[in-house]
């Protein structure tokens, strides 16, 4: 891949022309990575709720045309000045949010919220210079979250790749760039439960069933699924879930229902769903002296969570996380490696995998609830 | 002290005949401990704030005649059947809350909710007979919250009881047995803020105050006192607060103010007055990514805690806490012996000191606000 070096690539990319509408693939051109930034090739990526969010562009301010995208697996095709970390042929994985390595939150043992590179979804340009590095014909193309992975090549800062073990492979290991993480790092980095304790997981789509996943490598005895879809319930079996609460199934709040059968409420709740009253449910259905809730689902604007605060007196916990509390660069590496070694299971994640010339069926999977995770292989 | 064993003695108690009515010293009769508990001879007792509260009786259903008091040190007069871990003799702390070493919370490394003696304000009696200990000519006077160390004499049940080191000054140590450790122990067990941290403590009264103490010894270099009371500021001095907001000095909310003085916020907020308010203000002050608030002071019935929901998935803590997290019988003898290595300082929590028969004198001081803490020498 040398000979691209230092030259603008053209290649193919779906581009979101208007909200909503479906994607095209179009021939773009792609600049050169600058100081500080790293283009990839990429070769598989998967489709992730946010992106599908952000292309419906309801409720936020529209940016298009814009390059979704942003769970992805490639290779290191060039760098740009001062990038040490990586060289090409490196095998990588793009990351919405980054490590700048310097900044208070990296520096701190606790956070993962880079300030500098910390998710940006209003930001369509690359922070060095406020431009974009992709156009069509010369006119500039949005970039999304600073990876825009629904392309052949993408450009992004150094400090939004993580470098990764070659042998890892990447068709399974690109859905580590968001959600899969992000439920699992809520379990294992932030929730910790103890081997043999009991474990509610709000929402089974890909986070929550992520979040489960997490609880079973912890070795939980007791994992709860609470979902509004009973249908959920039999495929989340397979990622440890082993008992199954529908709110609607009961006039009793759900926290009360969870507490009754665990005699006095779970040891952890993990929530998944970004509804404030789960969020609510969630912190009230722990245990009082040890119980631990963990927000992860993202809210409305609007929200406001509400509690009696002798819930917290009581000896109740309440923490969010951002990302499973995974700095990019320094944790995604051994994430990888826990997947090698057979301990975190990615397959059962993957319910479709599609050429990239079909990548709209991915939005419809998603739409329709049929997909966990749909690989989108960009060579087809 | 052996021949009163398995008598009733016969000893000075100040009794609480009516809600708000000065205390009267009387001759009470001690029945001898039942199996499981424990009889002390009181020798130093301290008023504390919740002593105050139920002897006023505003918001509670009134229990008289009651002998108050849970802040003493004392010695084992006789113990009854089955106590194995206290003789005739030891050195020993009544705290009123237990720790019956064989349910879930004491089993938990987290919790100090011991099932069958946590505290309960509305119970005047033991609970192995649900009746008093204490008589006058015959008729019941009131337990309170198992501990009433407002007489020469007690019963308290053995869980209750920390045995400590019989060299510790009982008059100094006496006051571990309630609000100092409740703060300390909210710092230093729960917040746990590293060397060169930032802490902010809202509220600079008794608990306050050793919660600032928790963080001075835990190498905090910020100590930010908030407190409505200007006057405040300058004893707090002494317990590391090293600098102060009083949020009537501000127009904008105090959170803003402490994030404003400290580039985004402190590291751990510790509240401890139980205004609502406060505890919206404590969490909402401490940094995203990695901070951490701890709620120690005891909201109203009808309060409700709110806030927006991304105030914690921006990676922030909230905690509640009880009596710091301590387990008396566990933790409390360590905590003796951190003040017997000079760690931690209890003379500057001690404003006053007065014979047993002028005890109304300890609630006008506390009434008036110029005691931190009282002790009250039993035996003048």
């Amino acid at each position: 891949m040398s000979n691209t070096t230092g030259q603008v690539i053209k290649c193919r990319a779906a581009v979101a022309w208007e909200a909503g509408k479906p994607l095209v693939i179009e021939e773009v051109e792609v600049a050169p990575p600058q100081a500080g930034e790293v283009r990839l090739k990429i070769l598989f990526t998967s489709l992730c709720h946010t992106d599908v969010y952000f292309w419906e562009a309801k409720g936020q301010t529209p940016l298009f045309p814009r390059i979704f995208g942003h769970e992805a697996g490639g290779i290191v095709e060039s760098v740009g000045e001062g990038v040490t970390h990586l060289k090409p042929g490196d095998h990588a994985l793009p990351v919405f949010t980054g490590e700048c390595g310097e900044c208070p939150h990296c520096k701190s043992e606790e956070s993962n919220m880079c300030n500098l590179l910390r998710i940006n979804t209003d930001r369509g340009v690359m922070i060095n210079d406020n431009k974009s590095r992709f156009s069509i014909k010369g006119q500039p193309v949005h970039h999304f979250v600073g990876t825009s992975t629904f392309s052949e090549y993408t450009v992004v800062h150094a400090g939004c790749v993580a470098k990764i073990n070659p042998d890892a492979p990447l068709d399974k290991v690109c859905i580590l760039s968001c959600g899969i993480c992000t439920g699992l790092g809520a379990t294992v980095n932030v929730a910790k439960p103890k081997p043999g304790s009991s474990v509610a997981i709000f929402g089974l789509g890909a986070v929550g069933l992520a979040a489960a996943e997490g609880a079973r490598i912890s070795g939980a005895s007791r994992i709860i699924g609470v979902d509004l879809v009973s249908s959920r319930f039999e495929l989340a079996k397979k990622f440890g879930v082993n008992e199954f609460v529908n709110p609607k199934d009961h006039d009793k709040p759900v926290q009360q229902v969870i507490a009754e059968m665990t005699d006095g409420g779970v040891d952890r709740a993990v929530e998944c769903t970004g509804s404030i009253q789960a969020m609510i449910s969630a912190f009230e259905c722990v245990h009082d002296g040890w119980g631990v809730a963990v927000l992860v689902g993202v809210p409305s604007k609007d929200d406001a969570f509400k509690t009696h605060p002798m819930n917290f007196l009581n000896e109740r916990t309440l923490k969010g996380t951002f990302y499973g509390n995974y700095k990019p660069r320094t944790d995604l590496p051994n994430v990888v490696e826990q997947y090698m070694r057979g301990e975190l299971e990615l397959e059962k994640f993957i319910t479709h995998s599609i050429p990239f010339s079909e990548i709209n069926k991915a939005f419809d999977y998603m739409l329709k609830g049929e997909s966990i995770r749909c690989i989108i292989r960009m060579e087809e």
